[in-house]
């Protein structure tokens, strides 16, 4: 949706994006950049005694992976507004592939176009929501030709 | 405040932690995690010619380290339960350093302990605040002796 | 270009594309992943020494830096036939910004679709090339509707 | 090769180099570098419904990883002169495990001693080739005594 | 033991901590850093073929595991004045966990507190010691109230 | 020396090898791996206010570099015995290059060639030594013919 401008946007609209599999090396990394070397993400044996049994992603890097799914133009987002009501709802495993779906929700005019909001769910590969969240940005008016 | 059990915990209790100074390093390790290679963030060419002058990290790198700056111990938090108005103020710019701050403002108790409202606020090294969210975690209570 | 089908494309069809700032953290991660740590690109003590005075970023990073910024649609490419006469033209050093420019100079129709033959050009902030190659790709036939 | 200096190759000279093991995190770490995130590479979703049944390895880290895996020497390469005929012949999966060969295949004099063109064929675990290139160096001639 | 004064530090004092587990994106990560791409650790078939059958992580990856694992507090440690005895006593394979021990053998009075001597052990999730390290280091003392 | 057999090492070989220059990306990759985030090597607002004066590269971080720079041959070292005296004598900051040097000071029989012990010194641009360790292996004989 970050490839359009505002008046291309209309309530309503809904699209699916492309996904990415969560690896050991996606955890790795994020703890690297982040320093968030939690044990629940980085010690196996440690996980093995939650109940989840296993090493969990980061909730952080799964929204953040979500984000980086959509594609983004230069010119349209002239502000990202801010998150609400960031939920996670079911834990991602390695291995696990996520992809985001956006919704747009409600349009309000504002110069240099207006604010969109969104409600962006990620998906896991069957089907079922791990991270929700709603986003509004501000975005620009499409070129007048 | 993530190595502290519920009771511990009281509103208005206020704590600075560590910091972390933003590098090159960062946001291109960040873009390679999540896939967001975003032009603002990595193309000072690009970036010269917006309002910004310069390269501009990711707003979610900058919630995200201001994650993992923050000490956790097992067994404290049973569940991140979510993130609200999740705002960014200010650009921060590679060579920033920031750090976040965190203040209870709000209890209420539930099995195994109770919910916690956390203020947090990321801020750079001249004081000024980047990024602001709340955040409420589900916290064990202490052990009894 | 990889994100158009065959009959999308035209012999001529020229396209600029977004840009990125080789850091040194490009280069390391580069060197990390390849093994290929060689003094000229690691170590600034013996590049100061060599005609280009400062460290030199790899050819191939280069290469697959420009690769990598030209956006790759499902469903259009069917298989990349190969790259000719890549030629490196002049050094990349760090801060530099490159991006790749490509042409259609050749076409070809074969099932599904056709060969398309592209000239690339690797460019700096400056406007002088980098990096030249003749990159060859079975490409699809846009879907019937 | 090229830890030898012009005089010290001979046309026929063939060497076999030692191999790495192309895990998830040479792809996470390649495409992080590159910006290059295709499906193909990173969701294995995606990639289980294509004719290849599993993620693959970028054609340009498998060329770059071939690369890296060749000894280079200060003083012998005094210039890559480039590639020729790049050829990508099978995929390269998760947990494959590649290795460059070389062989001289033309000699011709210039100052300061000569272009080497070699044949490089990069080959998996079980001797099949995935990557041909024809690589032309200019080397230098060994120091006098 | 390093978020302790000097003190509040008594021979005979033993901590074991957090645990880690060693993954292929561990190896990469520190191939990448320190150049060290040995066939040992990167390269599945050759070491199949060696007494381990399987890769080996680098002995100074497992010792610098185990340091970042133990936590460190500003204004406790003012130096650490080395190493010794640095011993490896079984090979760590992707995918074991593992964690440091320290104890406490030797105090020292010195400005501004003292010497302290501990012995660390690393050791994998089975408890067989994989490590093992005697380290010295200069301790500030409590600050007076 | 690691590329040499134990019948090719005399007392009092000393060997220089090629350097790395340590930049960001170094200490953020090595923290990363390592979970070692400690505020000296990656804060440059705590560092300013240190006696250093600004961040510092971890002593681990120097001392595995420096190994990662002496090359390494299959079939040479049987086993790394171990290290000892592993002192730090300066700080190394970013930017700064770092070489190792060898020097081999005793020598044992035993089978299967006998037993090595090296001094390594690694020193900066300028000279200076920053890291110092004694090194013993385990190395074969050379083949006979």
């Amino acid at each position: 949706m970050f490839d359009c401008y505002y008046d291309e946007l209309e309530i309503g609209d809904h699209r699916s994006f492309r996904g990415v599999t969560i690896t050991e090396a996606h955890i790795l990394g994020f703890a690297g950049v982040t320093g968030d070397h939690y044990v629940l993400h980085t010690d196996a044996e440690y996980a093995k005694r939650t109940p989840y049994g296993q090493r969990v992603a980061h909730g952080l890097l799964v929204l953040s992976c979500g984000a980086g799914l959509i594609p983004l133009e230069p010119g349209r987002v002239v502000a990202l507004m801010g998150l609400d009501e960031v939920r996670w709802s079911a834990p991602v495993f390695i291995g696990d592939t996520i992809h985001p779906e956006m919704e747009v929700i409600h349009k309000e005019d504002r110069e240099p176009g207006g604010i969109v909001t969104l409600h962006e769910t990620i998906k896991k590969q069957d089907g079922e929501a791990v991270c929700m969240a709603t986003v509004r940005a501000l975005v620009a008016r499409s070129p007048r030709p």
